[in-house]
């Protein structure tokens, strides 16, 4: 797969439009699946330079497996395969954020919700009180 | 500070109540800032236990800064705390959401923008177009 290269010099990697993701000391970045229509954070997931180049590329989201320790074309199983509307990264170029339209049943978590954040903390415990 | 508990099970730890995140090997959990009022994403930052608990306690948002490795404070150079509204976690408990509302000039990136996510991916090139 393609690599992608590196930046040192901060303005180029805050300001530039070179895309030069720095993936962590395990080969990872950090991506947030946002719904392109609803705006709903999704899931947080992430992806190694095979994952990111494979999204660019075919438009559709794959990340990595951290406890797989595999690439995983997500929806590949469950269906909820994600239609990449966007593609942002932050300033330091340390996260990804996509935009997305899931198919399937229009879900992104395993568990059954919409969004994997379907609980709130309150008082220290978990309220199960999914994002409407 | 006070310790999270672990939870094995893996039913707890999607649908119970209690908040038993899970930190990476290094001791962190990424968490994802939104505009409690925009539903924007404005960053994605990382959390030890320290900052988690903190940021409960105070309804301020801590992180840690995995550069300087320190506990930080947000806004407390900038100006740009974020007063925490709702804090959720995901299925597995390995990420965080915060709703939060920026105060001072209402951003949260150092460069200036809003958002973090400023710039998008275009034939493989970085635009600037921030999240309106």
């Amino acid at each position: 797969m393609t690599p992608f290269p590196e930046l040192a010099d901060k303005a180029d990697l805050e300001r530039g439009q070179t895309l030069a993701p720095r993936f962590d000391a395990t080969g990872l970045i950090a991506a947030i699946a946002i719904d392109a229509d609803r705006g709903e954070v999704l899931m947080l997931a992430w992806m190694n330079a095979d994952a990111l180049a494979l999204t660019i590329e075919t438009g559709q989201a794959h990340y990595y497996s951290r406890s797989r320790q595999a690439l995983w074309k997500k929806g590949e199983t469950s269906g909820q395969v994600q239609t990449v509307v966007e593609i942002r990264v932050d300033c330091d170029q340390d996260a990804v954020l996509l935009k997305v339209r899931p198919q399937g049943d229009g879900g992104a978590c395993h568990v059954g919700f919409r969004s994997c954040f379907y609980r709130v903390v309150e008082d220290g415990r978990l309220v199960e009180r999914p994002i409407p």
